[in-house]
């Protein structure tokens, strides 16, 4: 209670997202095998939770849906727990409309064909193959919604290599108005610094090395710009 | 520091353990298709952590090996981190003799059979083929040992139907002296609670619904009379 009594006192004067809806999405998605295993990525979610707590902060009404991770919902932040690409999917599409969407989660790109109603046993045959479908694109499906399209539409792009150039295509592909790439051929995973570059119609903005926490606040910026 | 000198006050006068090497494994494994994704199970990590911190306290030496969990290591235990099985099948061997091996991770029974280098992309083709092949049997590595099998191997089931007969197949084919077998059909993962049988030579004990605190302390109790 303390703590946030300082953090109220500590608040920026200022709101520039007071008034607006901002829906993000954070963390992995985990799409199940079996009722014990699934694919998952090595996404923290802490990326997401810090531009989730910058928004708030800057007085937007926040909408956090999430993938399972350990992390504490941050203060004034609505959050909806949902665990495949699927179920995100529709979680982002309930809460539309919004002022602002920011999709962090690493979505899972594929899911299982079928899933195994019982744990599989390791039985003959040294190999298993599993066959995996696509899931539904979140960020495109928002970036291209006839009635709903948020004003501004951000999506993240983690690449291990030709980050520019998937970024820019990413752009282009899913009728996002920016890109944050950043490069995860460096420790980024799990850690609290970044390697982040932004996208958008103007071309790309030098990328830096930067804490999570600066790569949010640096994010929220950006937004209360394009609104004004 | 207080509230250490307080567990220290409250540590039972009688050390069961003390003197014995108890290694034990835990969490999930992670087994990377490409650099982002991979297979993991949905094992939080709580059962195998509260038998490490109820062995501390019981007096033994600890070790914990352990696969990617947001738990914070109990007192008096030393933790080894590993992501994949290979890699917790290497951590336990090199830290053999133990008097004690309790193999509670849930150890992905399969890995890819090819780490893609760079992040897969969606390509075209609606559909992706993974063919995966199997890992080491790290408990069964164990019980069969030649040269340093621990006095008590223990091994855990998690399954979804037919808890008594695998768990009693499982203590056969892996040469444990005791499994722990446990319903995950009920919501038991990332819970608190358990639904616990251990099967030994003489038969299973009737299963309960417990805590996974008192599941630790009871194998504890269990395994300091096997060794007496």
């Amino acid at each position: 209670a303390i703590f946030a009594a300082i953090q109220t006192a500590l608040k920026p004067k200022t709101q520039p997202l007071k008034g607006r809806h901002v829906l993000i999405t954070a963390g992995p998605t985990f799409e199940p095998l079996d009722p014990v295993r699934g694919i998952t990525n090595r996404s923290s979610g802490k990326q997401g939770y810090a531009i989730a707590a910058a928004a708030a902060q800057a007085g937007a009404q926040v909408t956090l849906v999430s993938g399972p991770v350990s992390l504490t919902t941050p203060d004034g932040v609505t959050r909806i727990d949902v665990e495949t690409a699927q179920q995100m999917f529709e979680a982002v599409h309930a809460h539309l409309p919004a002022d602002v969407f920011i999709g962090v989660a690493a979505v899972g790109d594929w899911r299982a064909k079928t899933i195994a109603r019982d744990k599989q046993k390791k039985g003959e045959g040294d190999e298993l193959s599993v066959t995996l479908v696509k899931n539904p694109d979140i960020l495109a499906s928002v970036g291209k919604h006839e009635t709903l399209r948020p004003r501004l539409v951000i999506g993240f792009a983690a690449e291990t290599r030709n980050v520019e150039v998937y970024g820019q295509t990413k752009l282009r592909t899913k009728g996002a108005d920016a890109i944050m790439a950043n490069d995860v051929s460096k420790d980024v995973f799990d850690a609290d610094t970044t390697n982040m570059i932004l996208i958008d119609a103007s071309g790309p903005t030098s990328g830096r090395h930067m804490t999570k926490t600066e790569a949010a606040a640096d994010l929220i910026h950006y937004i209360a710009a394009k609104l004004t």
